[in-house]
């Protein structure tokens, strides 16, 4: 498959500025990026003229649940710790392969849909989802999940099996939070990492409640304790972040490890306001994510950049206490490099074809005073015209190539009911 | 024109059930909300398969300055009062009829475009976005605009000629704020809703050193003034109400006024949070806006929506603080009776066809756990299949009847220039 991009305007991310001209790709690759240029000698299977939209990296998501969509307008009358212990985990704990296959490619369709063309996914049933992803053509980057209630043991499985199942899916090691990991179980991630040179990722200081609860049960908070065991010793980092001390940023600023915020689901599950500006003040690696469906309970990552560049004017009664474009290199290029597509981060020759095109002719995008403030502060799924993975056009016009809608609305809504 | 709707799901808003069946609609009004009836005997110029879709009443922006979509993403960085008399006024000044007609129009496709069907504007040259809004089909509720920079002897004027014009225009008095106006001219406010037995509405305690400001010069808050001074005799309403005190709370709603929330402008220009469920606690009267488009940045209702629902989970601890459903009706409905639209408010034969279509094709609306519930935490504009406005089918699959986009485009990036 090659898809000759011309008429458009190109946000790189490698830096704010626009280059008017051409994309090109070749399979899974950009071949060219630059002004318009002679092509009669070529040929491509697709020529689109992009009539002036800007095409620029997919959004990534860097934290989420996918499967988790059979939870959208579940239980929204929960905090974390009910919401989880009620709500969540006897619905999860009666999920089958079948149901976490077709949540995810409801998922999928709504990240396309968002201009999203990764995921960093915690979840079950790791096989399902990684068939729906390939069926999808959707890139999709597993966490592990491990926790005392299961999955420590399949951790070293699923390392090797989804790191070497197709060129879509990789794995990165990790486990579900401090909260439901006794020390044994940290010291085992340890060893892995340790074992591996490997990343770890899990979530942390989401609530106020979990870094209470770490402080008495270790004397200190979540990152200081996994720092000092060892968890992070080859990179890594945390989903949240919400009540990250100044000590726990440094730990992760010192370590180059990866902050990744989710402001829906703090709001929604009332865990609180993160203050994104801190990160940036120390120029740490951030990443943002939407968390799943249940506590979200949309899969925009518009609506979470939006979120990340204003909730901060609040706490610092300043309009601009956050960069918009800060935000979305942290929304594109970040996730990319946080869940280890170092090749997915940027638009430029050589790099993966994972990219969208944004409908400049969108009320929201006009007039253009600042396209990429548009974006941040204007932008919601409705303005994304294409998404692109791996060289394929996945989602174009409001249309799936791959997904076959009506099929996942009758099955998810057929499949919903085992989980009433 | 009359059009029927069939295989639809109605949700009339009088409450939060969903009728399953058809709604027909004459010229500017709904004729039938029932099941699927015998219709041979009846013609229609457009019959539409809904194939399940959601009908329910347009949204109704309670709050905004139309013509400032030319401000959008060009002075990001300040707080209120900078962003008032250091980046906005002066670009004001320069405003011609022209700039409001075009930037006007671009308002109207966004509103068409998010599903909402009339807004409460409070702007100049109010004529010129007459008639870009009759030109449009849009339904559009001035709001008087004046201080004591201008405005006070136009409007009598106004009040009758904007009445009087066509029926999707009305006028509705009002003035800026307490801040930019003398009790002199507060005093002629008061007397004009004594004369015309007329509500009043106005900016009131959107930040802090307002309502400190007014404190100082009177001892009071803007709402307790304003009550003493009349000038809520035959009710109206404000704009903002974030710092409210419970004696401005208890004003409001002993006298049935319309507090109209605004949260994305309230976040962007740093002015705080509204807590909104003490709005509800007390079963007051509530509509929500977008404002202007240079404090947003968009004119996105569902944000908006979506904001109010959640952002008071922080301060409460409690992820169930507002229901999302009173929410969704504030969106709808309350706006609606806030603008005096009370033919507009729900769905039911007799009232103004005034509705949209929600695309439940769309993932995010996806499963059906909760329609409503998927309207107000998982929705954007791209849900939006459709929206009628006095019996017209304005928008539709993202193609407008009445706005020429290409035009709309060119014409305010040329005149953004004169703006810069």
């Amino acid at each position: 498959m090659s898809v000759r991009l011309y008429n458009c305007r190109i946000l790189t991310m490698k830096d704010d500025k626009i280059i008017e001209g051409e994309l090109w790709t070749e399979n899974d690759r950009i071949t060219y990026i630059g002004p318009s240029s002679d092509v009669t000698d070529k040929s491509f299977d697709r020529e689109i003229d992009c009539k002036g939209n800007i095409v620029m990296p997919g959004l990534k998501n860097a934290h989420t649940h996918s499967a988790m969509t059979f939870s959208r307008s579940l239980a929204d009358e929960y905090c974390l710790n009910d919401w989880l212990f009620k709500a969540i985990f006897p619905r999860e704990a009666k999920l089958t392969p079948e149901h976490v296959y077709w949540f995810s490619k409801l998922a999928y369709a709504e990240y396309l849909s968002g201009g999203v063309t990764s995921c960093f996914d915690m979840y079950f049933h790791k096989e399902a989802s990684a068939k729906a992803a390939i069926e999808t053509g959707f890139r999709h980057v597993f966490c592990g999940a491990a926790n005392d209630y299961g999955g420590m043991e399949e951790l070293e499985g699923y390392y090797d099996s989804l790191n070497n199942l197709d060129p879509l899916v990789s794995f990165i090691y990790g486990f579900h939070a401090e909260y439901t990991t006794k020390e044994e179980n940290l010291r085992f991630i340890s060893d892995l990492a340790h074992k591996y040179n490997a990343p770890i990722f899990t979530h942390i200081s989401e609530t106020k409640a979990e870094v209470d609860g770490c402080k008495e049960r270790y004397g200190c908070t979540p990152a200081v304790l996994f720092d000092r065991l060892g968890i992070y010793d080859f990179g890594g980092g945390g989903f949240h972040c919400v009540w990250f001390t100044d000590e726990d940023r440094e730990i992760f600023k010192k370590r180059g490890l990866w902050s990744v915020f989710n402001a829906c689901s703090n709001l929604k599950l009332a865990s609180g306001i993160t203050p994104v500006y801190k990160f940036i003040e120390k120029d740490m690696n951030i990443a943002i994510g939407t968390d799943g469906a249940g506590s979200n309970n949309s899969l925009s990552m518009f609506r979470e950049m939006y979120l990340d560049t204003v909730l901060s004017n609040i706490e610092t009664n300043n309009a601009a206490a956050v960069d918009p474009f800060t935000v979305l290199k942290a929304g594109s290029t970040g996730g990319a490099l946080c869940m280890g597509l170092k090749d997915s981060d940027v638009l430029a020759e050589g790099k993966k074809a994972d990219l969208i095109m944004i409908d400049m002719n969108k009320p929201s995008m006009q007039p253009e005073n600042n396209i990429a403030r548009n974006i941040i502060y204007s932008a919601d799924n409705s303005v994304v015209k294409m998404t692109m993975i791996d060289g394929r056009i996945l989602y174009e016009d409001g249309k799936y190539s791959t997904i076959d809608m009506d099929e996942v609305i009758k099955e998810c809504n057929k499949l919903k009911k085992d989980l009433a």
